[in-house]
């Protein structure tokens, strides 16, 4: 019975971490309180404390998921025996599916990180930076192997990942197209854009 | 003197609004107060109050004024003698630069407008939405005279505009490359993407 208590527990995390995204994603984290978070839920603003210890909590479980899950990614990539430039590929159809599928945790990741409080927030600033650079050296690997323009590489970096933050605008908008169609677009434009 | 003491009011407004974009840009709008504001420019929260009538009318300045900026050019442009994409390079370049030169005031107005309430929340939408509709035309006349290749142009936009956005992580890079440099690796990575 406590077995499946727990087990309760955890899912009714889930749901309150996956509530609280979305939440903070419409609304922002600052302007988001606990209480719109219990509407949202369908529950009472004491109830959550059961499950979660503070708004904070609930940020640093949707940044440190998303990190993780995106250098999982990258650590399969950089030790995968394929060119430059399909790494690249890989990495921004990557960030193209989270970005679709996981839209709102994403988001939150991307845009409300500086919420974060130290060491959490230090932390992130550091793994995010990390990230780019590892990003930036397999880019100056194609550059070196002439499959890559001669180009900036942290500049390619930030084109790369803020072009894909725009898939906001496509959730956003009336009349998308198709996820596959967005993707195969995103690739052709930025992929033969650092091509040599 | 009723003319000079006008003239001092418009400047002070403009300091105010000027310092409040920065301020909404670190802390983002709804996280911001009047207080903060006031303790930014250096005067009582109370005295703010003869020179604006409250945070909503900072935001919808900051945010009318880069629109009408844009649409003026985008104006200049679409009239303008010259290639698709030329057209499109021209604009790339004014993005640029405003991000560079203009950096808090545009950012704010890029990321903080859903926080204008109607009925400038609304008429700002439709404004942006139609910014995004006149670039996609400039972009389908460059696919129709080959200039660009076939793609999806509202994609093209979203990509164009969030690569631009991103120079927000090159504001707050230490290591950063210069401006011009900027500048040029944008245009080579994100032009040559879309020529055909």
């Amino acid at each position: 019975m406590a077995k499946i208590k727990s087990g309760q527990n955890v899912t009714k995390k889930d749901t309150i971490v996956a509530t609280a995204a979305a939440l903070f994603r419409e609304k922002g984290y600052a302007a988001s309180s606990m209480r719109d978070l219990a509407d949202k839920v369908g529950v009472e603003a004491a109830s959550l404390y059961n499950h979660i210890k503070s708004k904070s909590e609930i940020l640093q479980d949707i940044c440190f998921t998303v990190a993780n899950r995106f250098i999982n990614h990258l650590e399969k990539v950089e030790s995968s025996n394929v060119s430059a430039i399909e790494k690249i590929e890989t990495i921004l159809r990557f960030h193209i599916h989270q970005m679709i599928h996981n839209y709102e945790e994403v988001y939150v990741s991307d845009r409300e990180w500086k919420h974060l409080e130290d060491p959490y927030l230090s932390n992130f600033q550091t793994t995010r930076r990390t990230y780019r650079k590892r990003l930036a050296s397999i880019i100056e690997e194609g550059i070196k192997s002439k499959e890559i323009k001669n180009i900036d590489a942290p500049t390619a970096v930030l084109i790369m990942l803020h072009a894909v933050a725009g898939i906001e605008s496509w959730h956003r908008s009336t009349q998308k197209i198709d996820a596959d169609e967005l993707e195969k677009n995103m690739v052709l434009i930025m992929v033969e854009g650092l091509k040599k």
